[in-house]
């Protein structure tokens, strides 16, 4: 399937002016490679451009993974050394010829920690928001996908609806959160939950992006719950 | 306790030839304001410098939370139009006459969201990594840190003696990654745990950050767990 996804892309780059994207750990390097990686102190970068085996500069301790990956792949491997950082971007951007041309970004996944390296590495390309072209290819949903979201929408309503019954005056948000987290958990939801529940209550439901605090449930308030499995 | 970290740092600030740095949405937003807030579609930006109120550049449906912070800020709130953030941060760069000036950044947590947007607000400015003087406000712990730690390590530690005895042959990674969790919120931990546990087992267990697998535990299966309250 993530074959197929990463096929869609290189024609979506093609038909939208764009040389390669670049993604780092989070929900599309996920889409297109099935695999998960971790945002952390050390930068993992996949370079996708059409006609060629993606690119994928990473810490020789995560090795493992490439072999994880559903197509083939060519990896520039650092060691522990963070000096060795600049010569794997740059091997990568001489790999795929990048410099000089268009490497889409996701601006609000990557950090400036991978977007500094992949530019030492290609200082004379430009890199624009490839953000839509991204979404575009997630809009129309397989039938896999559209099973994975009722499964999803299955879940949260059932750790829901185990939820309710337990709610009492004089719990805290904190502890209401952690009772749905537990319910979605037992209901069959990953451990690594897509956000943590929103759980705000009295004042508190007033600010859309809350978190959970130690204010006790009181009689009248309103109960804001914001979740997904 | 977040008005003196406000303040050590602006003394950094001073020492490090700083004249500011910016926080998005991460560990140390939260440990000089004291405040959640979330990574989004939405940039928010807290600025710092010295013998001035921090900024803050917002999206209007969280202006709420600047009532929260424990110290006065200049808030720049924005509305649902993205084309209002260019002004908002110009704005703040202006609060603060920050372009031609050197703002430290985080890179490890720093989105290109935040940053070209701050950067078009003061296209003068120099952008030096000011992680090392950001760490070196937490590298000695206080007695209240101290205190969190120790409670940390309790929960983590007591989670994990509820979970072995219910370790068996056959159950998936998944599984018992989910029981570690729900075993963490029981004992204490916050539903906004820091990172789901890494559960891997036989072959994935030679990956040092694995994701945990449907793949069943085995006799004679190497297991590691890593994990945080």
């Amino acid at each position: 399937m993530t074959v197929a996804r990463l096929n869609s892309l290189t024609a979506s780059l093609r038909t939208s002016n764009l040389d390669a994207v670049i993604l780092n750990p989070g929900p599309t390097l996920k889409y297109l490679s099935g695999l998960n990686f971790h945002l952390m102190e050390r930068p993992v970068v996949l370079f996708v451009a059409p006609d060629q085996d993606p690119v994928l500069v990473l810490p020789e301790l995560e090795l493992p993974k490439v072999n994880l990956f559903p197509y083939k792949v060519q990896a520039f491997a650092y060691g522990e050394n963070p000096s060795e950082w600049e010569n794997a971007f740059r091997k990568a951007s001489q790999a795929l010829r990048l410099d000089g041309k268009r490497i889409g970004v996701e601006p609000r996944q990557l950090r400036l920690l991978e977007f500094r390296h992949v530019k030492a590495g290609a200082p004379e390309a430009d890199f624009p928001d490839a953000t839509d072209v991204l979404a575009g290819l997630r809009l129309r949903k397989d039938k896999t996908e559209v099973d994975a979201i009722r499964k999803a929408v299955h879940i949260a309503q059932s750790a829901l609806e185990a939820t309710i019954p337990q709610i009492k005056i004089g719990m805290t948000e904190k502890e209401l959160s952690s009772e749905l987290v537990m319910q979605l958990l037992k209901h069959g939801s990953e451990s690594e939950i897509p956000f943590a529940p929103i759980v705000s209550a009295g004042p508190n439901s007033a600010n859309p992006h809350a978190s959970p605090t130690e204010r006790k449930l009181q009689a009248g308030d309103l109960l804001v719950v914001d979740w997904l499995a």
